[in-house]
């Protein structure tokens, strides 16, 4: 199996809802550092898992609707608590709809997975992996 | 499926038994990085895979029984080379206990796996991953 | 010249004034991976810089004062854009008065300089140099 | 399941076929930090996943037929793109070759995968797995 | 005094003369991961040591000047061995001159040094710190 | 000036005397993460700082000295405590020494200072500065 992983980053502000999260339920924010990886089992003929400058440009298109921001005002999160795994989720999940869509070339038909990681700190991180 | 890593650490002496070993069979010691990595296919209903509090909570617990000790003397590995491999098959195991004890909170109780990653320096790292 | 550096880190909103700033003129947030380094010419006479404990503890007060905040609501900001190089010259200072009133032991006297680096990502950093 | 990685480099020259690589087309060159990943569900008698220290000297062995070299002049590597994908399986196979031969020791014959990640910067890296 | 650093990277094919070198007289080839540090002894009327994003849009221009290429082939470094200390000095020098002409905005003005560090491996990098 | 660093390690035990130092009077140990740090205000006639080869080697026997051993019985360290400070100060002053003594090359003689910077765990570090 082969994987490729690039790495980007947003700033974002929000709060959350319930005592679980103690102080972090005041409004707050994080440098979230995303490392998005592609996996397929064989390489495309140009001898890659997805053009690299492809998948660079499509997820820093999908952080730009976030960074910067303060995600309770956002309507796509409405009700939800934007917990780093909630966030690597709906990542993921955008990379899935733009390779399906044929944004990350027609090489990247090939992709059976997807795996995005957000690093909140140097001592705390979330994952969340999803077929294609 | 998510998951969620935190990260402590624990500076520990020992000593080794084989041949294999070479100068490490001297009393010498290690600084271990300590990543915690909890699983689960599904999030709770705050959003997230454990309350990383506790989870933080719980792992400093567990390296507190080990940090700045001689590992030669401590009954629990007599025997035993400790070895990064042992010692990450050991924390991991202690924290499936905490989990399934109730410590981790009962949110926590939705966790599939456990994987505990040990860094003895920036060239060598060894993990054990279990089901829980 | 002998130096220590202790890190920590803390996660807050806020927003800037001034176009220069294009979109972090939003609300926004960071997660400040923050390194305060203490400086001295000679070992006090346990062989330290300072007592790395008292350090670590100090510079947990500081950050907690901010940590889990929107710093655009904090009066001790007031008026003023809480940039990276502006929050490194806040905590440099604190730590500079808890050095001076004793908090970091007696031993820590002969501190002559302290410098604070805030990381706001993997690709950026400011720092702020003291002398004490 | 235990695995144990180490960590070591190799600084290549090399250019790509294909307008999909864009400049990458032209002479020019990657450090690469490598990390080869071995696994095995139980440890040998030595509580170990391999001898680190043969493990390292292997994988040194077989990078340094590729260190200090212009990859498009290797006959290896005819006719294909050196990408850090084909990299990444190519030291894989030798890994794997070494270890089924004896050279990672008799201990080692428990190995059932090997994993290898080719770091080619701080944003963007490539792992090929394979079982043994 | 404050500092502010960006990090960027550039991939370049290169040799060097001289049997010191040993293995790197052969033609081959790096990953620069490249710090550039701005200082200042105060900060500008927006509260920061430089315009962040025009140091970033700067900094990646000086080194598309040099990324994807062979410097062998580069009038710029005819007769000189291109080391990482000397593409230290090169982009410490091309980002002074272009702080002079203005190319950082006027708020740049008062910056009183630079400094550049190139990584070439996670075990070797070098700086050259200059006034300006 | 310029500077170059090279990274090592090493894996020790010790203990500390002095109630400052509360649980880590008891026997313990620690991977030390080494960098040596190279500083001359123009460079040789190579074009480096120093021959990296020679600091790497030359770091590397310095550390040996110390690797895998019990530091509370090394004659050197008699009635001192072997704090971070101390070792980093131990360790720059024998590369001192041996850039002295010619052992870094000829070209080495324009050295004028040197670093060394061990770092202790991911969340502390120190270092000590010192002309040659």
């Amino acid at each position: 199996m082969f994987s490729v992983t690039v790495r980007d980053h947003m700033m974002i502000a929000h709060s959350f809802r319930g005592e679980v999260f103690g102080p972090a339920q005041r409004l707050h924010g994080a440098t979230y550092v995303v490392d998005a990886t592609f996996r397929r089992p064989e390489l495309n003929s140009d001898g890659v898992v997805v053009d690299i400058g492809r998948a660079t440009t499509v997820l820093r298109e999908i952080l730009s609707e976030l960074n910067y921001r303060n995600l309770d005002d956002e309507p796509v999160f409405a009700g939800v608590n934007t917990t780093t795994e909630v966030l690597a989720r709906h990542i993921a999940d955008r990379l899935a709809e733009r390779a399906r869509s044929g944004d990350l070339g027609e090489g990247a038909r090939g992709l059976t997975g997807i795996a995005v990681t957000l690093h909140e700190s140097h001592i705390a991180w979330a994952t969340f992996e999803r077929s294609l």
